[in-house]
Parts: structure tokens; sequence; C-alpha cells
């Protein structure tokens, strides 16, 4: 027996969203129809409202439904410091650290030839524009540690040496609360390179 | 900082669903709006129509859009068997193991005199009036093997005392693929008990 139609649809529907599987897709949509029709509805139209109206900041292109971000826009933010990112997601990430005040410029991705994503996909002209225009003093590039994060860090760096910006790259290093022994190899050997006086 | 409101409209609707906490909601609502805004707008839809259409089924109780729903309108299912369970999901689960080709019946959860549901809140007397007008031979009590569950079928059963209908419940076990020795104790003396001549 299959679902009846519409069901069917709301399951293939939620599987769309990242980590759901068939067997918790199933279990949301009988949840959802059996004991909570209201968040289903609440549900239908945030998704509806967010999927129209987000956008991106014209500034630092995190997500945000005004034209400038909350962030942006704040008159409490160091607009010295810009921090350079991957994805809006880890805007959020850094922002609940509560550890930085400066500003964010999200890039969307990182270099990737073989995808043909190149500076221009990126809006790295932006950034750089943006950089030599200077207010910005110090650029910490905090994309992902992946070879393609470190890529596209490495060419941002390039890009404005002789500059006199202080261009700077989040340390590499054991996670705090880890073990050592199920730290990998690379990661071990940048800690050591890493290391600093106590 | 706060995600701006649609967003955090959006994360906080995504935690109505079981299972997702404030972390993969945050996820899921910067996936959709980052890769996948089509999904979102499917989502919505889907949500919204079944929400708005699927019921319950007028003979069998279990969701669907139809008054009577594919599987009670089918010509191909025996009628003389009748499968009485708590929930629409475990509808689907029998469904699944294509073992059984009766009909069912969804109680909508378990008696809990606690709770204040009784016998009329779940459909029992829809349920007995059905069986006793004799079209149904056989009914296997399916409901959860938990104390509620065995209650609910315990006074199911006592109901139909003294009619000509066989009355039967699932087996008690130990699950197919398990270990004896991860097996509670309360399921091992069922197993033993419930033994079969091979």
């Amino acid at each position: 027996m299959s679902l009846s139609p519409l069901i069917q649809q709301l399951v293939t529907s939620l599987r769309c969203l990242p980590g759901v599987g068939p067997k918790s897709a199933q279990r949301m949509a009988f949840h959802l129809l059996e004991r909570d029709r209201e968040a289903a509805m609440e549900l239908s139209q945030a998704l509806q409202q967010a999927a129209e109206n987000v956008a991106h900041c014209e500034r630092c292109h995190t997500l945000s439904e005004a034209k400038i971000c909350a962030l942006c826009s704040s008159s409490q933010r160091d607009e010295s410091t810009l921090c350079v990112l991957e994805s809006p997601m880890d805007v959020m990430a850094i922002e609940q650290t509560s550890g930085f005040s400066g500003l964010y410029y999200v890039l969307g991705g990182h270099l990737s030839p073989i995808d043909g994503i190149g500076p221009e996909d990126l809006g790295i002209d932006e950034l750089l524009a943006r950089v030599r225009s200077g207010e910005v003093k110090e650029m910490i590039l905090a994309t992902n540690p992946t070879v393609e994060g470190e890529a596209t860090a490495h060419y941002i760096a390039q890009q404005l040496k002789g500059t006199d910006v202080k261009v700077t790259r989040i340390a590499h290093g054991v996670p705090v609360g880890g073990e050592l022994e199920y730290v990998d190899g690379g990661t071990l050997a940048h800690a050591l390179a890493g290391r600093r006086l106590l």
C-alpha cells in the first residue's frame, strides 16, 4: 500500500531537509498531521515568508530580509576588522561565541575551478575593493579548514600583498575538549607548528 | 546577534518537527534559504495542502484525504480479518511487511484513565459494533507492547468474550536479528513462555 497522495507528497517534500531520510520524513508527516496541524500551518507560512522575502545583505552577503543586515547597520561593531567566511551559517557560529565584534563578509562558497567557481562568483572583487578603500585594518580569513577553504584564503591573501592591511588566518590546532589520541595527524602537526609561549 | 525575524521564525517553526533541535533547525533553515528555495516553497505547499485536506478515514480512522481510505475501499483485502492498532504510523509499519492482507482499525491512542482517555475516545464502541455485526472472523490486537497497549488490548478482548470472534494478540518475543544478551528480562520471559515446536 502506498500512502494517500497528499501525505506522500508531504513525506517527499520533507526529505529535502538535510539529515532527513525516508523514515524520519514519514514520522514527521504523521506527527504533524496526527498531533500538531497548527504547527504544520505555521511552518508552511514561515517557509513561504522566508523563501519569498529573505535575500542577501548587500554589504556582507549574509542572509537577511533587510537590504543591509542588522550586523552591517549596527553602530556597535568595529568596522576596522572584517571576518571573511564561506557561509551565513558560519556567521551564526562565530556570533554565538560572542568573541568577535567586527564585521563579516560572506563569500557564499569557496574557489573551485573544477566547478567553474572563480573569484567573481564569490564577490571577491567587491571584498578587495572594500578592503583597499581603507576602512578595514585587519582582515581575518575564516574560510573552512579544508583544501578549498585554504586555497580560497591563500588567494585572497595574495591579492592584498603589498597593501598595509593586516591579513590573518584563524588558528589551526587541537579542538578544545578533545583528546589528542583522536586528533588527526595534519591537525596535530599544525598544533605543534603553531605552539605559543605560556 | 539574533537572526533576522523571518529566519528566526522559520527556525522556531522547524523545531516543531520531532527529533529536530535548535542546531538542526538552524541548519535546515539555512540550507533551504541558501541552496533550495524551490524545495522550501514545495514543502510549504505540501504542508498546507496536507494540513487542510487530510482527515481520518471514516471506516478505519487512519489518516486519509478520501472519506474512505484506499485500504478500506480496496476489493483485494480480506474483510474477515481486522487488525487493531494505536496509530496510523503502525498501519504503515505493518503494510511495509507485506505480510498482512486484512483490514485495519486505528484507535488513535490507548486507554489512559489518568489522562481521561476512555473507550469512547478511541472509537472502541464503533469497533465492537463492527466486529459484532459479523463480517469480522478474526480480530488481531496489535496495540503497542507497553503497559497501556496491553491494557487496551485486554479491555477490547474482554468486551468480546462470549462472541464467536477469534481475538488474537501479536506475539511477544525476541526481535529477529537481535542478540539474546541485550534482550530485557520481560521480553525473554515472554519468548520462553511463547515457545513453539520446530
